[in-house]
């Protein structure tokens, strides 16, 4: 039904040939399946309605999230409110077009009016109240630094400074409504030029041509390859982080593979011919198993570490890490099937083959020891579902590993072969990178010989609210803050400690999460503490710092831990505010 | 040689048959092994003398021990100052008696005064604080109502409700000091009736006297019961920690069973009868394993955290660890023996129970996650050697648990029962105590049943050589630091890093240790560090931090990890050095 609704609204529009090439299996329902996942966002406006009333307003909702995503802005339209939406309908009823976006310029003062014409590089200078805090919507530019102090959502507005304003309004669907865009049309003092707001189609030859698209609210520290992460309040406004905020670190293309033709190598024991599986093998073969955990980049808080000193990596904030429900097969299950038993000789390490290669044709690598994969206990599985979806292309479609507990370069996305081996994985992503060193060691002295791969995280807290640098209103004196803690290993947090004073007392956070098994503690804790704002004070050093169930907690400071490649960041997380005055 | 010197003061005493029966071997060598016992008590007044003036002062020590253990105060005299020991000394020898061990009535104001007689029946009346708190000691008679809130040890002083405090100031040898006598005398408000004083002693027995001999090399932190560590240097002499060197951590007198009747009971499955089995049996039904594993008290390194403010504990210093190769029966094959199998429903824990008993009959116990127990990965072995040698008295002959990787609290020794069960251990040092908490907690607001029991211990490393305020002269113009580094839960020290200035710069140590299964990694490395001593330096600050292979590392300063009990003392050590000019 689904289907047939959007059809006659796609075959009015002009696909890329290049998006229409990217969509797996038909392209209609690639539309659908990319569109919902743009639903699964938060909506909190729609979910008083019926339920009726709610699946035509879905309806009517993904559509416009297709066309207008097609067109580069839909996402706008996706969060608009009821009553708003209602009030649209008519208009658009009345004129007979679905397809065209509110634009802010619909809505300025009827005297036509000509701006000055500015680039995107020079809107991206102005992202401090010193230099003004300019942004974009749509082809507009405005200046809206004396709006700072006004925006009922404080300080967040800074998120998109220097930029387009269109990924958080598509997150914060509150802002889509036309008394927002009458106030900031007032800001209003530039166009961009003509040359920027029609970016012509991709250069077909660019090998991350066929990138899937991506929630427009995600920080970029990487086009090519991508990496992003979600702006990180995101991360503790729910337990489960939805798909399309799910930080994305790949490390080459994103490989279009055909799931009806997909294989699974598995290679066969004792030289034995290899196993190969389909997908479909995969999914009924073997039981269907899910798991609860928290995947996390090697390079999370990253940036902390740069602080210090620089390092060589993408400059990730504290988002690189998130929270799904994972489904599949146990890897334990497949190797059986291929005949391994425990403690097989010379088995040590299972290797994992990415279908991401560079123009080499060399693809991405990992291992993990041979008694974690072997282990009911350790629920390794090989995914194809993700947070009940079907796994998305970003995240290894048609299939990865997840190895809970274990660093995010391991979980091999687009997963092509599996091996046995005496050996780890001999890719550069084992042998020569994700491994820790002392600070003492540089590039001249760098030995990655003498470090362990990096398997187990270590402890793990991170503040996701208030932002640094922001101001702080109390709530009858009150001060909330939030973030999230997780440990490797399947070790539960047990405790996060909060100080307001720099380290000075200590207040212990509300812990919330899933109940998990003792010693297979795979997902992460979200905390809250709120406290009375501390007495005289204008300024609040807010630190936390998490202890995982074997007691081991993160270390106080950063720069003894720091290491070349700025992995394994876990120092105390660090927030500098400032209290408003009463 | 030991035994003729104290033969002749043998002879000249009257052993009661009680005590003589219960020595294991014949009388002269059960005296002698029982009297050395008390030579190695706390004593660092004679370590200045020689050997010979030391052998001649033990000599004369344990015959005063022996003599007042006889009569049931003898620990008295035991803890003294030395001060206060030289001065009773001189008093003792003009009264020409050793006999006569301290009243409380000595120490009373000096002038005269009668007080009302009671009987043993009316004191046995008060026990409740309704009724009022009475106890006696020696023949006088104390309503100790209004001491119990200041009693520093709990609830615990109502134990001696209604009845003589002998007992206990035996058991908790603490007691027996003249401050403490003080503090009671202001509670006396009788007398024993003549005829009852003239009952003559109660069983006044000390119950530590079986206790066995120790090294005298030994530092102890505790006598009764039996708390001593090895000087932290001896601790890198070898990578196997020497029976006799190895930390004690004793929580009660130690049993002494007869290997011969010894059974070890097997809690049955689903309430079937309990298995019983003999040392014999253990030894030869059930494969033997080894394993080498290191062992550290929760309270190792308590006497950092007593410097930040003073915790509830014994003050151990760095060495309340050791490593060893234990030898026994895998736990989990006797659990399968008596019925269990993996994923057992309602098996979530695996209770021990230790044959080492207080006086009202309450053994030590702890508990394991039973998924620990059963699994082979874990080693974990009833143990009856270590190091090659019989399982020693004070670590639990002949039958202890040791569960590598966890906390020594949960190696219970004297093992006496097993029980599988829905529920922890229910006892007070698996509930309320060996638990971790925020510095922000302290007695008033502690509340035991909100932190897990301690299992897996985090990562720790500390500095054995150089000790801390001495001088140091560089070789070739080089200083070398030695140490010890281990983590909890098999998790493998991969790197140790030591700085010379406080933590600005960092060098890595050297390694050494048996290498072992990943994973599976339960003993320690011993480390060293030899480097130019810096130039211009008079002062060193020496730190040590240590990585495990998960990547966990130290914390840095000890104020953030501070605890009420002072358990789990892992920041990076710190040892100050002067460095000899040339």
């Amino acid at each position: 039904m689904l289907l047939r609704r959007i059809s006659p609204l796609l075959s009015g529009l002009q696909i890329p040939n290049r998006l229409a090439a990217r969509m797996p299996g038909s392209c209609p329902q690639a539309c659908v399946a990319w569109a919902s996942s743009c639903l699964y966002s938060k909506d909190t406006s729609s979910s008083g309605s019926g339920a009726n009333s709610r699946n035509s307003t879905s309806c009517q909702r993904w559509a416009y999230t297709t066309t207008g995503a097609l067109l580069g802005l839909g996402s706008i339209l996706l969060y608009r409110s009821r009553e708003q939406k209602l009030a649209e309908d008519n208009q658009e009823s009345a004129s007979g077009s679905h397809m065209v976006p509110p634009s802010s310029s619909d809505l300025k003062s009827s005297v036509p009016r000509s701006y000055p014409v500015y680039t995107l590089k020079e809107v991206q200078h102005h992202r401090t109240l010193a230099d003004g805090i300019w942004v974009t919507l749509g082809k507009d530019v405005f200046d809206i630094t004396e709006f700072v102090d006004l925006h009922p959502g404080g300080n967040r507005i800074l998120l998109a400074a220097g930029g387009s304003l269109e990924p958080f309004w598509a997150m914060y669907g509150v802002h889509n409504q036309k008394h927002v865009i009458e106030i900031l049309s007032a800001y209003k003092i530039g166009e961009l030029s003509p040359e920027e707001q029609a970016a012509g189609p991709a250069d077909l030859s660019d090998p991350y041509a066929q990138d899937p698209p991506r929630h427009p609210a995600l920080k970029v520290n990487s086009m090519k390859p991508f990496n992003a992460e979600p702006p990180a309040e995101m991360l503790t406004e729910a337990y489960i982080t939805p798909n399309a905020f799910f930080f994305k670190r790949n490390h080459l293309p994103v490989p279009r593979l055909d799931p009806a033709s997909y294989r699974l190598e598995v290679g066969g024991r004792m030289g034995s011919p290899s196993l190969f599986l389909s997908l479909e093998e995969l999914k009924t073969h073997f039981p269907r198993h899910e798991v609860m955990a928290t995947l996390q980049c090697a390079g999370n808080r990253r940036s902390e570490m740069n602080a210090v000193k620089p390092v060589k990596g993408l400059d990730w904030g504290i988002a690189a890490i998130g929270n799904a429900k994972w489904a599949g097969a146990q890897l334990r299950d497949v190797l059986v099937a291929a005949g391994y038993k425990e403690g097989e000789a010379g088995a040590l390490h299972v290797q994992f083959e990415g279908l991401d290669r560079d123009l080499a044709g060399t693809g991405y690598g990992a291992s993990i020891p041979y008694h974690i994969a072997m282990s009911s206990d350790h629920d390794v599985l090989l995914v194809y579902e993700m947070n009940g979806e079907e796994l998305p292309l970003d995240h290894g479609f048609p299939l990865r590993v997840i190895v809970p507990g274990v660093v995010g370069a391991r979980n091999v996305k687009w997963l092509g072969r599996i091996l046995v081996s005496t050996e780890e994985s001999q890719s550069h992503w084992q042998q020569n990178d994700y491994k820790g060193f002392s600070p003492s060691v540089d590039w001249d002295t760098v030995d990655f010989s003498v470090s362990p791969a990096i398997q187990e995280l270590p402890v793990q807290s991170a503040i996701t609210d208030p932002q640094p640098g922001t101001l702080v209103a109390g709530e009858d004196g009150k001060i909330t803050v939030k973030g999230y803690a997780w440990s490797g290993g399947g070790r539960e947090v047990v405790r996060v400690d909060v100080s307001l004073d720099g380290g000075s007392t200590w207040h212990v956070a509300n812990l919330t999460g899933e109940k998990q098994t003792p010693g297979r503690a795979w997902a992460w804790k979200l905390w809250t503490l709120t406290t009375p704002l501390p007495a005289e004070r204008t300024e609040l050093e807010i630190l936390c710092k998490a202890v995982d169930s074997s007691y081991n907690v993160q270390p106080d400071t950063v720069a003894p831990i720091w290491n070349l490649r700025g992995v394994l960041s876990n120092a105390w997380h660090r927030v500098c505010v400032s209290v408003m005055k009463d």
